[in-house]
């Protein structure tokens, strides 16, 4: 059977170390990957490049809290009562399903948002049982979605593992006003680990349980929703498909920010800005203009806490478009919830009123993003296959090879290896197997350059430089080989001002 | 009453947004801490000086597993087992105490490593009671230092928050030894969150119940333990302290690496060749060489995988020396007990015979070093109080201020600000208070570098680069600025040839 693109993309990272199933060894658990050395060094590059963004051009700090989280943030934000699925469990074997969707696939009817009374009523009239062993199956009930622990001894004190970074930050809000030193607005921003006990997750690494979001929480003036950068986005072009569209099934709108927000598409500049720069920072991972769209939230599928929300979603291969990033207007609703169950006053001054702050909250699952970035660098001709990742994200930068591994080339190219590394390169030192196989191997991982010591390098000090893409090498003298490799990752020269013509 | 230096530091870290105790609207749980924005900025300067160490030189690659980990991974570790402390519990207050701690404590004799029978039978017949409420004390029991959850639902799939990132590691073996194309030994590293579920942890930032580590596995050959770059490192003194030392009271060994081995002090070159590296590392974020030992294990201490352990300590003003690194030998035993438990094959080949290969385990505890770098960079004098970390890990890199805020110098700093920006680095722009009091500010937060506009600035394009450790000014064109910073943070020159004598 001929494999899809997921089949492809996920056997390359298995093969050559981007992601490996958790605790492969001992049969592994659904919803549990692990990042292998180059899917570390690609997620860490993706961070990077989302630091840049947020962090250093937008200017928001940045905070680690616990993924451990006592009982009562959860109370407050609602997690613990909210943060549920309808749930069925199998009497026979123990299996657990989503009872909607157990139902909706089985007698093919939308049963989304009824209660658990209800489900268990239409399970019972249609005699549905267990679909892996044809078992009894208990009754609906809601099953919470956070890990659930215990915090020291004894059963006393509750606690859970995250499930978003968000309410972290959303508690720390007189702490970071008075870092700003009351300078409001402002944004706080949060890499880290989440936790989302999934009941049976079968996409592979699109459902984890345990994931990487970086999320912003941008605390506004709920009386003015505009951007003071609006002016730099705004005649940006993008797919925009809003609600009204969706309804109508109709299609998505080619138009820029300014017209978006204009014609009321977007509810504010605020959200309006925070989708462009989204749809420029997966640009900047090598995803195309073609395969990014922002997609209104339907009233039905709307957060509770917020007012507007935008998905902005990247085209699979094989899943359509997935959600990657989401935008929302969460309003007073956390901070109001802490300030209440803490006792705690969280307004703010502004133009002489107390107002409780709004929240804008771009939110970004990285692990999605790691794989649509493997997707769109995924290429294959007649020739080869290789990943075409930006010169700037690709995990190792550099490949070195000795020509033949004899004749003093090998410790001539350890020797170019040795000064990459000192100036700080990943590099990737091979010696087995033809050069042909070697820059094959480099190819597939995506490695921008590969360098070769040859016999002319023992010679005259040059090596050869070749291009991931082009295929294309020109020589380069050692002493500038650091200097010149910089420059062409950061797109500073090219290939032809680089070196000498090779042959 | 007086502070204490511990006092003075966490004060400045709450203030000032490096540490703050999680969910504090909430009252906080002891051992769970959260970085700020300035602590945040530190602690990843500090860890990518780690990898700058491990992934760069050592060219070690990375990866990142899971947190959450399936039972089976700690049956074999022997962490379900044996990572338990002795635990006696109060029936009227639920409290929970170390049973050994307790009873040394209250009746000053070492019951350490005594069964959970004879810790009762001391507490029955010395009638202890509870500390803080008088109440019954129940028998002592083993505690489990794991955090527990199940994983799907029902409670059939147990999973725990691991304690350390090493196990992760120990079973990626054979997928490790594919991806570095059997070359052996390797090493591969991991930077993450672990949890241990402390009794009562009562140490602020040193005890916690979710931390960071850094940890390296070197797998290497159980016959040959010298390391390749010994070289390199053979001639650095140190202050060793080992156990022989320890056992008769004795002093430190002010001697070489090569000596510490020669003389059998430490096991061997691979251990020496890491316990000089950590104190490199220590040593490039501020920690003085005479504030850095290494101090064996005893034998009562060493963990039961382990045939020698070294623990790198720092000294601190009111815990003493403190250990932030452990570096041991590990032998075979985690390899071999995954390799019984999933039944893998997890041996290599070497010189023509099949073996099961040791590991050598540098770990690094990313807070406890956090604290030390503060606890060394923090200054005062009769002028100020500042933290004069090295530039290179300063969390603020540059301050940039007008001189008064008024005249169109604010708009002037906010250009040259924006300019840093767009340069990539991080800044802190501040107009409110006096200069004097502005400077005050940056370098009670340790920014090596602040710029200020005045009104010759918007003469003839120059401003004021003020030094945060002599306090000395120069003057720079805007134009230059960026790159005379550049140089400035990584001390390829110094205020001397950056600019123009300022006055």
């Amino acid at each position: 059977m001929k494999k899809d693109k997921y089949e492809k993309i996920m056997e390359i990272a298995r093969r050559r170390g981007f992601l490996w199933p958790s605790a492969e060894i001992y049969g592994s658990v659904a919803g549990l990957f692990d990042f292998g050395p180059l899917g570390s060094i690609l997620k860490h590059n993706i961070e990077q490049k989302w630091r840049e963004l947020y962090l250093i051009q937008e200017g928001f700090y940045e905070v680690e809290t616990t993924t451990l989280t006592p009982e009562p943030v959860f109370i407050a934000s609602g997690h613990t009562a909210h943060f549920v699925d309808p749930i069925t469990q199998c009497e026979k074997c123990g299996e657990g399903f989503r009872a909607d969707h157990l139902i909706a696939g089985t007698l093919g009817i939308a049963v989304g948002g009824k209660k658990i009374e209800e489900l268990t009523k239409i399970i019972r009239e249609n005699k549905l049982r267990c679909p892996d062993c044809g078992g009894n199956l208990k009754d609906a009930e809601y099953y919470n979605l956070m890990f659930k622990t215990t915090i020291g001894p004894g059963s006393k004190r509750i606690g859970f593992m995250r499930p978003e970074t968000a309410q972290g930050i959303f508690i720390l809000f007189n702490r970071m006003l008075r870092f700003y030193r009351e300078q409001f607005p402002f944004g706080v921003i949060q890499i880290g680990r989440v936790y989302r006990n999934e009941i049976s997750p079968r996409q592979g690494i699109l459902r984890l349980r345990e994931f990487t979001i970086a999320e912003a929480e941008i605390f506004v003036n709920p009386k003015d929703k505009s951007h003071p950068r609006f002016a730099e986005v705004a005649n940006e072009k993008l797919a925009w498909y809003p609600k009204n569209e969706q309804f109508k099934n109709g299609k998505m709108l080619e138009i820029t920010a300014r017209e978006a927000v204009k014609n009321g598409y977007v509810l504010h500049e605020q959200l309006a800005y925070y989708i462009v720069r989204t749809k420029q920072f997966l640009e900047s991972l090598g995803i195309p203009n073609d395969a990014i769209r922002a997609r209104q939230h339907m009233p039905n599928e709307l957060a509770h806490y917020a007012i507007d929300c935008w998905d902005v979603e990247v085209k699979t291969d094989r899943f359509g478009w997935i959600e990657v990033t989401g935008i929302a207007d969460r309003t007073d609703y956390d901070v109001k919830a802490h300030a209440k169950l803490s006792k705690t006053d969280f307004s703010v001054k502004v133009g002489g009123e107390n107002v409780i702050p709004h929240v804008i909250e771009p939110s970004y699952g990285i692990d999605r993003i790691v794989y649509c970035t493997l997707e769109q660098a995924y290429r294959e001709d007649s020739k080869r296959t290789y990943l075409a990742f930006p010169k700037s994200i690709a995990p190792v930068r550099v490949g070195v090879f000795p020509l033949v591994s004899k004749n003093g080339l090998p410790e001539k190219a350890q020797e170019v290896d040795r000064i990459l590394r000192i100036a700080g390169f990943i590099t990737n030192y091979d010696e087995s197997g033809s050069i042909g196989r070697r820059y094959a191997r480099a190819d597939e991982i995506g490695t921008p350059y590969s360098i070769t010591a040859d016999y002319d390098t023992i010679k005259d000090q040059t090596v050869t430089v070749r291009d991931r893409d082009s295929t294309r090498q020109v020589r380069v003298k050692i002493s500038e080989l650091a200097n010149v490799l910089q420059k062409l990752l950061l797109g500073e020269i090219n290939l032809d001002n680089a070196g000498a013509p090779f042959r």
